[in-house]
């Protein structure tokens, strides 16, 4: 399966495009879309939307996951993530791709085996089960960027558990 | 000038277009957008999209007016509202129509008078101002849904304050 993930956020949203069976993953595409720091919300969700669909129309997945919205930080940022996150899903919907929802702790579950595990353990993961190599010039790499590393992880936690689904059912 | 005005919600977004010099205003069209009550986010979000496009191409308005989003109840329902009005502001934007964000209170005061008025106060205030005939069975018109006349007490308030704007630069 083609999985896109994507981690929302209005001034830098991450994507991450995997083809997985489940237990193996290979990055297909990852990368992160910014936008203008000055800029208008709804000028900021056109420019997401348009990159968006641009990554869904290049790499034709058939799968997509994000991360639940959560406010432990603070509820202004949250309200702004959700309407970055509503651009996301109708992008998500209009291509007609399966969506997969995961909170925080699930992702880090899956990808790390520990669900308060940190940015960096997420990274190195990612990393190592996506068999990127550390040796080359980590910052030329797309995932030098924490966005683009987080939404490569939720894509793979999306596999595993479609995967696993998938067994329960055929059992 | 011509004002789309919408009312945001997961179930019921309601949307009215007027024609107004900033005093005098004139409905061209109201209604509601409903969404399936057991259907995902995400088919909403699209439906949603999809139908409020359709207003802004047929109706053509120049400007367009929201609330702001505030969370005096429930946090998850404004975060849901948030997704909604993400996918509202994408349409305003794709449509290059100027935007203004309005509280509920500065709705209220511009067509009632009284920012903290009733539901009602305002739906018979919008009904006034815009000449609609409370004697026609007003469970036909659009204006009896709740919703279809917030969005036009948020276009009525957009098209007062953008006039008054145009007449300080002005003078």
């Amino acid at each position: 399966m083609r999985v896109l993930g994507i981690d929302c956020g209005t001034e830098r949203t991450g994507y991450g495009v995997i083809d997985s069976d489940g237990r193996a993953h290979q990055m297909v595409a990852a990368g992160v879309i910014r936008t203008l720091a000055n800029s208008k919300l709804e000028h900021r969700l056109r420019e997401i939307s348009c990159q968006l669909r641009d990554v869904i129309g290049r790499y034709s997945p058939g799968e997509a996951a994000v991360e639940e919205v959560f406010f432990a930080t603070n509820v202004r940022t949250a309200l702004k993530l959700a309407h970055v996150r509503g651009v996301a899903l109708l992008a998500i919907s209009e291509a007609g791709l399966d969506l997969g929802e995961y909170s925080p702790l699930e992702v880090k579950s899956s990808v790390v085996g520990y669900g308060r595990a940190g940015k960096n353990q997420v990274q190195l993961m990612v990393r190592s089960l996506l068999r990127l190599s550390g040796g080359s010039d980590p910052k030329d790499s797309p995932t030098a960027s924490e966005d683009a590393c987080d939404a490569l992880a939720v894509a793979i936690c999306h596999a595993t558990h479609s995967a696993t689904r998938r067994r329960v059912a055929k059992a």
